[in-house]
């Protein structure tokens, strides 16, 4: 077992993983800007190091900082969270070269998942199912034209190196791709510092559902079930649950298989997740991407099987086997999370940073709060926006929506704008409870249910 | 289904009725004292009403108070709780006479079991074990000698009208049961009005195991597995558990169906417990009494099961029968509850009310709090001192002691002295941690671990 673990993060994710690690019986070094200093992750660490000012430039991205952080505290392990270093994979090859564990899978992963095109193809050798498209990167602009119109529009153009729905555009006819291909690639040149582009087929009215794996360092690799994130805006989730309302027990087992054996064939060794886009229509799974870090609404997974997550990938990353196998795990129930954003749906979602002046979490049964926010806190403006997820889970997803609706009337946030009073109205929306929607639909809803701008 | 529903009752338990009406989709009427006006059952429930100052007797055990403020409310059923009114088989009456659903057992079960000796003698009919005794009600003193001398010491006195320890006395010889018989009569006289007592073998070193049941309006009866509460002081329990650590699946199945069985044999039909000696050494149990009413520990069944019991009990007594069967129901993981009392373990565990200055929950995975407590919050020194239950659950009971122990640590509530750094020093100790305890644990552990009194 590791004695000291750092956790390269912060807001709710760094305190999830404080909290694995103290039930682990490991110290946790926590790092932070000066902008929170008051942070309640800070507070819960055995120790905590500044590692410099915000943005997240000069302190949470800068990696000489955390690692100098890691060498003074003389940890034994990095947990990167989500965003900032979880995905870079030289990072991760800094802390290997450091003897240091990068907990997360090796760089040599990281970076084969990173490239969107390349893992298309490992996923098509995988015998996972991809949305039709180019094969790897597009050489030019011809060739794009070419291959939109032998597939037939609408088509996505995405960056190789693309994530949070930057370098992606939809094309629905020859005018559109050509202006598609040189704005996503310019796009894709200033954000990933990689002008590169590949083609998709696009799917319209799909529904996200993505797969958790965690596979360990002797090759043996499980599935979790599946998420359903498909209520976005923006590529950005608002809500997701487990299991999928659109899934036959049947699906979710072809569905697992092909997750589980991507994993193997990659020799995937920590908690990851490969996204699909399912076209309901058609009955037919297409491999999006593989995220190699733990994600934000790992928690919903976490209540339908009873796996901490968190603390089952740092044991893989000790070297332990799997302390579970595929027959054991049992999907019970139905969860639900529900994304509590410092942002104000009113005005185009633009964040309300500032101080919390009151704050009362709901509790009781079936809910569970991940958060850093207490009351008198103040939410920085140079982060993300999220100041909480709010988790419940019940006996069926009917139970489940009840209990988010009693949860949400209970939760009080004083001083800041959130999402919650949209969560509320989503909640009471009957196609939402009897689970048709699609990643076009929190849009839609959002037209027809919001006022119009001031 | 009801329309709405009265919560005659406060603190905790108020606001769990609350919650569960609500996710049911009824609307809640909270009653509460002068005390309690800046309650938060007040404050959740849909409306409140003033029912008298001060303490209990003057607003919520006075039953003319609460009818009233039913009748305004023109609610459908009165949820009792527990405490107060719970088990008051003329209120229950009362209720029924107003066409007002009483959500408990009929009037005459809650009679039946509400005294001690008679339950006794139903439970024997049963074919339930209960302890070697008096048959019912002791004559007088001689007799009680008679029996003792026959049993052998060590015995127990115990009003038929008891509860909390009172009227209860421990005899080891011939003296201290002629002054046991004495005292504990008057005390019984004092306390209820009634100075009967009953005689039971004293099981030495014995655990306290109950059985959560709940039986339907149709004859259906279910039970959800046991709890272990043997860690108790003066019969106050403090930490609750299910699975009990010390039962095997065997037991589990033969106690379970024990319970079903007594619950048949007298018609009950609401959520009710009852309550076994377990004698570890001889692997006997022995029936002490049955709480016709839902307990302050049932969370702990709600986490192993997936039954919200609350819910299930207002569910049966609109007339539905229960929602699953037997074979249906599942013990999973393990769930462990504290009580946080605002009493100060350090001074004889003296209550310690006044404002909570500052509060902050524990939050993340497989932790639930149960509480009426907020930051400001004044804790009234008329009721009950429990101002919240931590509750957590794992995969299996290690796990559910580590994140007992990691969130306790991060449980803060300034401005009150609390259990809480007494729970820290249990869950640390190596005979809790190997489930090696009985009823007499706490105290001596207390006797141990705590410094002199000043």
């Amino acid at each position: 077992m590791f004695e000291k673990v750092l956790v390269a993060n912060r807001g709710e994710i760094a305190i999830r993983i404080i909290r694995a690690c103290r039930e682990l019986g490991m110290h946790s070094v926590a790092v932070f800007s000066e902008a929170d200093r008051d942070a309640l992750h800070v507070e819960l660490a055995d120790e905590a190091i500044c590692i410099g000012p915000p943005p997240a430039s000069e302190s949470y991205l800068k990696i000489a900082n955390v690692i100098s952080a890691a060498e003074v505290a003389d940890v034994d392990a990095i947990h990167p969270g989500y965003g900032f270093l979880a995905e870079n994979a030289h990072f991760a090859e800094i802390c290997e070269n450091c003897n240091i564990c990068f907990i997360g899978p090796s760089a040599d992963n990281i970076r084969r998942m990173g490239d969107k095109a390349a893992a298309r193809e490992t996923m098509k050798e995988a015998g996972v199912p991809v949305t039709p498209g180019s094969d790897g990167v597009l050489r030019d602009q011809d060739e794009a034209l070419e291959l939109a119109r032998a597939m037939g529009y609408p088509v996505l153009i995405k960056a190789v190196a693309g994530g949070g729905g930057k370098g992606m555009r939809v094309a629905h006819n020859d005018v559109s791709l050509v202006q598609g291909y040189l704005t996503a690639g310019s796009e894709a040149e200033r954000s990933f510092g990689n002008p590169d582009l590949y083609m998709e087929k696009y799917v319209e009215r799909a529904r996200h559902i993505e797969v958790q794996v965690i596979g360990d360092r002797h090759g043996g690799v499980v599935h979790l079930g599946e998420r359903d994130c498909s209520i976005q805006r923006r590529h950005q989730k608002l809500v997701e649950e487990a299991p999928s309302p659109a899934l036959t027990p049947e699906q979710r087992r072809e569905l697992g298989a092909a997750a589980v054996r991507a994993a193997q064939f990659t020799g995937y060794s920590s908690a990851g997740t490969l996204e699909f886009l399912y076209d309901e229509a058609a009955k037919e799974f297409y491999f999006m991407e593989m995220n190699t870090r733990i994600q934000v609404e790992h928690p919903v997974t976490e209540q339908v099987t009873g796996v901490d997550i968190i603390k089952e990938q740092i044991r893989v990353a000790t070297g332990e086997p799997l302390s579970f196998s595929q027959e054991e795990v049992r999907i019970e129930g139905h969860s639900i999370e529900f994304r509590v954003n410092a942002e104000d749906p009113q005005r185009n979602f633009s964040p309300s940073p500032g101080r919390i002046e009151w704050l009362h979490f709901p509790g009781g049964p079936g809910v569970r709060i991940d958060s850093q926010a207490y009351a008198g806190a103040d939410i920085p403006p140079y982060y993300d926006s999220m100041i909480a997820k709010l988790i419940v889970d019940g006996r069926d997803r009917e139970e489940a929506i009840a209990r988010m609706r009693r949860a949400m009337d209970e939760f009080t946030v004083d001083g800041l704008a959130t999402t919650l009073p949209l969560g509320l109205r989503l909640m009471a929306d009957p196609r939402f409870q009897r689970g048709e929607y699609h990643t076009g639909f929190l849009e839609r809803f959002l037209e027809d249910s919001l006022p119009p701008e001031e």
